[in-house]
């Protein structure tokens, strides 16, 4: 998708976010494919943390959960569980993670909203409210956190394609974390994407009333 | 929250984002309950899309639509249909967008993803997949769409308490998009915001095999 230069002058007037930091977080950055060799430190993964627990979920309830998949003999039980398309470059990858929605969030409602404790137990009636509310604000937290592997200068390939329920059993067997993304993350390799592809036109996405 | 100098030390060395674009996105920014009277302007709203457009999505499906409830009319109605403490804030809001999800997404798959135009037709044949598919993703450009509402240099105020049946009859009779949050946007006013609460603790939320 070549990037028009009336979008790109649209942007310089009415975004405060300057042209640098848009490049590195939306217009230019993307999903990689293939990385370097290059490692990722703990202290860059618990930077992109840093940032990314901030944006608001519903009710404060933080259900994001992040499992990094660093040991060998880990990280080769992951790649048995992701489809074909993606088993080499996860194995591959330097940083693995596992994006998880936590059913039990609730038990930390009392850490997290300390004013309204009572919503625990308003969450621990409900268990399909419950795991509806931990999938759907664990979601938008990858949103957040997916912009925030890109804020630490890395690349992250997020992927769907893998096997959910041998995930859980391997890596979740208590039930309490559900899988919901495999991201690789680090600096982007040799051919690390294709093409961008196209996105909707403002007028087929957005309208007024 | 004290925003704590270990961890500011932490993002200042391992974060490519510079500090400025870091607490204009992420550490410094906050969802508000009231709004200065000053508009936000069409152009405006249009940068902020084409900002929010680029992050990915699950095939590049981009399932997430916007329905901003500009005229007086339908601000009233939407009021209506709001919570009972979300109601004087989405009235007075200068923009308030109601974000959905299009649960005929897959017929724009010619045109956003041109090298598989048969995936359309594989969602097609699975009414529930398709819109489970259009729910995730939508969320997860939500997510996008905040921090794209903050890069404008404007506070976003997400609500999930609404009459959600209620929202998608009076908004979208046809049951295509399906309302999943309303945002009010704008300039923070006068006591914008509580105190921000806790978040949880790296040890919390993150863990490694």
């Amino acid at each position: 998708m070549p990037y028009d230069e009336s979008a790109a002058a649209l942007l310089a007037e009415h975004i405060a976010l300057d042209d640098a930091a848009r490049a590195l977080l939306f217009t230019e950055a993307r999903s990689a494919n293939t990385f370097t060799d290059e490692p990722v430190s703990s202290e860059q993964l618990r930077a992109i943390w840093e940032l990314a627990k901030f944006p608001p979920t519903a009710a404060n309830t933080n259900p994001l959960r992040v499992l990094y998949v660093s040991s060998p003999d880990a990280r080769v039980r992951l790649v048995d569980l992701m489809n074909e398309g993606n088993k080499a470059k996860t194995a591959a990858a330097p940083a693995v993670a596992i994006l998880a929605a936590d059913l039990d969030f609730h038990e930390h409602i009392p850490q997290l909203f300390p004013s309204r404790p009572e919503l625990r137990d308003v969450f621990a009636a409900d268990d399909e409210a419950r795991a509806a509310h931990a999938r759907v604000n664990a979601t938008l937290q990858i949103g957040y956190y997916l912009l925030a592997v890109r804020a630490a200068g890395l690349a992250a390939g997020p992927m769907g394609g893998f096997d959910a329920a041998g995930v859980d059993a391997e890596f979740f067997p208590g039930g309490r974390w559900r899988s919901l993304l495999v991201v690789n993350i680090g600096k982007p390799g040799e051919n690390p994407w294709f093409d961008r592809l196209p996105r909707l036109d403002y007028e087929q996405a957005v309208r007024f009333i």
